[in-house]
């Protein structure tokens, strides 16, 4: 009962940020997202009887702690779903550094989501799937459909997921990630994120969602790269001006990401079409069309950043045979 | 016809961002302030026949467009009210780099205001003196009066003034200013100001404006350092957030300085009382009382910050014998 899965990290494009059930981590609002094609977790699952406990190892260190509890908390659920006792090993692979603000978590556990699934022979609905992973790690709903996504907050659990909106074929943009530091971050996002009401900003940004998300679909439908840079660069700032305003306020950006922050800034008043999003973690992703990769990229090596991951639009979660073990 | 005198710079504890109207200075909200004791501009004025026009000299330079544009304006206000028709020499020294958001335009047109106001033989009371100061450099007006002052809004250009609340030696307090950087802002503080409305969060800091100078001035009253320097600090990302929100946004926050924020947050976690202030420029305003004053300094060095300014509260802008020419 062995089954592993490959699943890419999302970058939101409008942020999820701030839940209304931590338990069931249902969104405050609708978030968008796209899935990035070289940022990837493959998990191998594999349930048996032979094995006393579950098992967890991360790109080849056997995990302990929350992050193991996270994990068997998740397989628990999809074992309760299958009726299914059995003890499980996971090997998780990142092709990327983890906890750095890329999202490791949310493509650990749309993999880990598959690969258990389907090790367990439970047919699930992409919509099924999706609403599965949400509960493990909430940007993860994100990373089961193809391409653009767009998560439905819902009402409850059953109606909390995400949908695919647009192929990835759909438009050939890039994402070059400059990794900033391989320093893991101070405060995880969960943590940070129970603290989203206390800014005085927070209820006013929720009231300007969904005409957000009406916006940033139509840009993308039209392809509209100007537009859509600038509703995506000015959604991450937002998000950073509610966590500096909460109490306690959170800083992520680095002084490095702050410099190349403006950096992208001056580009694009020498008429390049660049823009930046930024998550909670230091890295920083810097987005342009295909056409114009190849200038940017050397401008950010240029810049002085050494580790750049080039993405583009990534396929949705999907299986393999290539096991890990 | 010459007088002279010198004014302090101040700092922002409630920030003044937005303005009703533009032409007057007639801000969005009332703010707090305290004068500094160590960045101060010395103004000579001498109004005389001999001059066939306005003559403006700033640290040893001769100024002219925008800045002399702006003094030779603020010289006719007052020649205008003295009935006088006279041009005038005008020499002004900052001990201290300007327009790097250290608000020389504060103590600037308040050391201009009081000097020319003495030389042209006019009698204004302080608060017709902030008013006039006010009209030059919004944040001017709060240079006048000595100490910890307040800004009134006010309704119009007779009620918008500022008063002291407690003097200068009320409260042993200590504002090392670290100098991130003698380069010059990119975007001028008057610029980025009027983009104030456009951030979606700034009508919700202005509803909660009154409550925060309530707070505040309770704190300053009880000599409350805990209270004062977070609210001080939590306001000052506010105002970040709001220039991050904006259309266009602005990041005035420099690598350097984001560094030494996080730097000083970090002591803070370690048992010390130290907060930070930030302005539109670089540097950044590190506070503590007089007590820690040694170990915060020492602490600065080590973080390798070079140009410290170490200030107290200072006095009002007064009148000295001191001619500059």
């Amino acid at each position: 009962m062995k089954k592993t899965a490959v699943a890419c990290s999302n970058l939101a494009l409008i942020k999820y940020w701030g839940k209304v059930d931590f338990e069931k981590r249902l969104p405050t609002n609708d978030s968008l997202s796209v899935n990035l094609d070289n940022l990837t977790t493959t998990t191998t699952v594999d349930f048996s009887a032979s094995y006393k406990k579950d098992l967890l190892e991360i790109d080849g260190i056997r995990a302990a702690g929350r992050k193991f509890d996270r994990v068997r908390q998740h397989l628990d659920r999809i074992r309760s779903l299958a009726g299914r006792q059995l003890s499980a090993r996971v090997v998780s692979r990142n092709n990327f550094p983890s906890a750095t603000g890329l999202s490791s978590s949310a493509s650990g556990f749309a993999a880990l989501t598959k690969a258990a699934v389907a090790a367990l022979e439970l047919k699930l609905t992409e919509k099924e799937m999706s609403i599965m992973a949400r509960q493990a790690s909430g940007s993860a709903c994100r990373s089961i459909p193809t391409g653009f996504s767009h998560w439905h907050k819902g009402r409850n659990s059953q109606s909390s997921y995400a949908e695919s909106i647009f192929p990835a074929s759909y438009w050939q943009l890039t994402d070059l990630v400059a990794i900033i530091s391989h320093q893991i971050k101070s405060v995880p996002t969960s943590i940070a994120q129970q603290s989203a009401f206390t800014s005085p900003f927070f209820r006013e940004r929720l009231k300007r969602i969904p005409d957000k998300i009406k916006a940033l679909s139509i840009y993308i439908k039209k392809r509209d790269f100007q537009s859509f840079g600038e509703l995506v660069e000015a959604e991450s700032l937002e998000l950073h001006s509610i966590m500096l305003t909460s109490s306690p306020s959170y800083i992520y950006i680095y002084p490095e990401t702050l410099e190349l922050m403006h950096q992208v800034k001056s580009w694009r008043k020498k008429g390049l079409d660049v823009y930046f999003s930024l998550n909670t973690g230091h890295n920083l992703h810097v987005l342009c069309l295909n056409k114009d990769r190849e200038k940017i990229l050397a401008l950010l090596k240029k810049a002085g950043i050494k580790d750049i991951i080039i993405n583009g639009p990534g396929q949705g979660t999907r299986l393999t045979d290539k096991h890990l073990f």
